[in-house]
């Protein structure tokens, strides 16, 4: 019998299976989501972070396109079904504990990848407390797309 | 009066202000913690990804190194204090829902940000289903340290 389609994962092994090892055996949390960090594959920028459950980490790895958890929404949520911007995965990798997954992608449609219309989500900087004007605490990126 | 230093930011206003505002207004979920992304400043390749409280991200802004809050020990933890490679902020974002923090740095001491001695922890890319080899599910990145 098959694994239910929820845990197709390995079983969590040993600190050195999880860290040193090849077996792929990603840690879902309380809710059973892990966070997903997207980061645009030419350019490095992070685009955008949300959550996966096991079917959409699954559906990720099988399709090449980045599918999500939506906790506002409670369902698989693939990323670009209404805008058309896709996210096409160039490489997926996880991190030492296995409880993390970046996701480098390229972005279809019109490349933006915030709901926003910004092709960042990020297109704000948090302002250090040595700046000298402390009337806003946030800027707009010098990169952040302009709404023409 | 001043505010706790536990929760020295902005109330959360309305969506409208939370996307398009230039107050910066953090959510912490109900541990009391917000995701952060930590980046290198040159390279734009993922080093880690932890978690801050308020405290940590107040101590982040203010000092310029990076603080977060250690699950696993329940502390706060000024990643570095012990390697010598603290990570020293160049820049911090916030998403378009200001519930995730990015942050740009540049690695002190020898560089490593992982504490497996990788520069990143990222180090492990995630096989697709159509990698004709399944036996390993995870590959070494062609980009990862090499240990002499």
């Amino acid at each position: 019998m098959s694994a239910p389609a929820s845990q197709p994962f390995a079983s969590r092994g040993t600190k050195a299976d999880i860290e040193n090892g090849l077996s792929f055996q990603p840690k879902f949390d309380g809710d059973g989501l892990i966070p997903a960090i997207v980061t645009d594959a030419s350019t490095g920028e992070v685009l955008m972070f949300a959550f996966m459950n096991a079917h959409a980490l699954k559906l990720s790895i099988d399709t090449g396109i980045a599918h999500f958890w939506s906790r506002s929404r409670a369902a698989l949520w693939k990323k670009g079904e209404e805008s058309g911007n896709f996210l096409n995965i160039v490489e997926m990798r996880t991190d030492c504990d296995q409880d993390v997954i970046w996701v480098r992608v390229d972005v279809a449609g019109d490349g933006r990848a915030c709901h926003t219309g910004e092709r960042s989500c990020f297109y704000r900087v948090i302002k250090s407390s040595s700046d000298a004007d402390e009337a806003a605490a946030l800027t707009v990126a010098a990169d952040a797309c302009r709404h023409d």
